[in-house]
């Protein structure tokens, strides 16, 4: 089997929606990346770091659904990152309550000996020298590195991120981001200048708008399944990411055709995650479920207009 | 050949976006529904009122492209319908500067002897009473009508909005306007709300995101082609509509299979019209560019994943 190599948090979660609030729930964004990825034949780990405090049911979690949980380090006395945020009525933006990084502060990720020739990594949402750090740590060059980050890396950490991006394959963030990052409003013009900063591939996250791939001239768009009730957003850029990178590190092909399909199995699998708190619904999520929705991708999208 | 009714506005338009402005040009639905509709082989006719200050040169346009206007009554002394609005940056949203309803305040529609027996009849965003007044006037039931509207006729004549909506196969609204008629914020739940008010079928336009087709359960989406600049959104909507009734009218298939590409070939059409101001593009647009860019549709959207 293939192996994916996943970096980012391993958090604390506290959210509100209009629909409820929960306590401290397992978050972060390397738990919704490898829950998600466990959907695939591949074998995956996660480097990453929490406090004393973390239950080691949490960490059962994953192991139970094959993760290699070596690479989470657990520091003794330690906290572990927690961040809680309120969703606004819409569900499509939020307002930040409370952040703690604790043990994340001076987090030094350790990959591995067994996925330091790993034929993908994800490198989640965390300081670009993190991310840097991870990719130093490769003794043979990946098929594809995927990086996802966030605006508060370009407000504080830019040159550093400028450096990842410039050794990565594919780079994911939402539409907002893109276009602070380019300065460009319109998304093709957006997506044309952050090729010029590295990643040959580009995914724009549009939340329930879907989400585009760019390569060159070239674009695939993928919408996301309309809900009847999206319930809690937390996660699904990451599930997204996780379906992604899971789906192309087992299949192992990284021509555009295929990438389309994993924009697909991404979209896909994000779907299931706004239907409950955090990794609620993702954790009693099964294989035939996941195929049955994908039919209703294809529903959803495909035509059969002839053209020659 | 197969007849597509047509009726709404022929007007003037003075339009405002970040790009550039113009002096009054030629505008109004249905004479975007009629260009639009032009692409396909049908026989159309637009029913509509002009003031005697209309230049028969934009008349000529519309018939130079095959469309009866023998509907479109011209009231000697009359003004015609003028609408001016500036768009924001984003070219999302708009201002309103100037209504003036001109002799469309005492419109009354007259529908053709040739036309009462058309096949599909395209109910261009008007007054709810002018709309009913044109299905009276029909001696044969209609294969197909489609209404569009808008969150005016909401404020101000929703009795009669609900009237017409009895009598329609499809409706077209933008996703603010499904919110608002069916008081349910998501596009699920608001279409499945707007069937029970009369339409089997529900198109929700949602500007550059796209747009949704529901039928009961089963649900169709077509993404906007990602452009590099959109230049004047003015008559989007209207092209978007015209290009689905005139492909509908030509292929006499009322199927949900065909409303899809009936929906990618509106899609399609829409993304000419934004790309200069009014009518502009649309009025040197050849059908090899048409066809052509069908073919970006699909490698935006088809995908190969293998189900069973």
């Amino acid at each position: 089997m293939n192996k994916l190599l996943i970096v980012g948090t391993v958090a604390f979660d506290a959210i509100e929606t209009p629909f409820g609030k929960t306590d401290k729930i397992l978050g972060g964004a390397a738990t919704f990346i490898g829950l998600s990825a466990s959907f695939f034949d591949v074998d995956s780990a996660i480097v990453s770091v929490v406090g004393e405090d973390f239950p080691q049911e949490y960490l059962d979690l994953l192991s139970d659904r094959g993760i290699d949980i070596s690479g989470i380090e657990i520091v003794k006395g330690g906290k572990t990152f927690f961040w809680s945020g309120r969703y606004h009525n819409d569900l499509n933006s939020r307002d930040t309550l409370v952040t703690e990084l604790n043990v994340l502060a001076d987090f030094q990720p350790k990959v591995p000996v067994g996925y330091q020739d790993a034929d993908v990594v994800m490198l989640g949402n965390l300081h670009p020298m993190v991310q840097i750090s991870v990719l130093d740590q490769m003794t043979e060059k990946p098929k594809l590195v995927v990086l996802d980050t966030m605006n508060f890396w370009m407000d504080c950490a830019l040159p550093e991120l400028h450096q990842v991006m410039k050794r990565v394959d594919v780079i994911t963030i939402n539409d907002e981001e893109a276009r602070q990052l380019s300065g460009e409003y319109s998304l093709v013009k957006a997506a044309a200048k952050i090729h010029t900063m590295g990643p040959k591939y580009v995914v724009i996250k549009k939340g329930e708008h879907g989400a585009l791939l760019f390569q060159g001239k070239e674009i695939f768009f993928a919408p996301a399944l309309p809900l009847e009730e999206v319930f809690d957003p937390t996660g699904a850029g990451d599930t997204f990411a996780g379906g992604f990178s899971g789906f192309i590190a087992q299949s192992e092909n990284i021509s555009f055709g295929n990438m389309k399909n994993a924009i697909i199995h991404g979209s896909n699998l994000a779907s299931f995650c706004v239907e409950k708190f955090g990794t609620e619904r993702m954790l009693v999520l099964e294989k035939e479920e996941v195929y049955d929705r994908l039919k209703q991708f294809r529903a959803l999208t495909q035509f059969d207009i002839e053209l020659e």
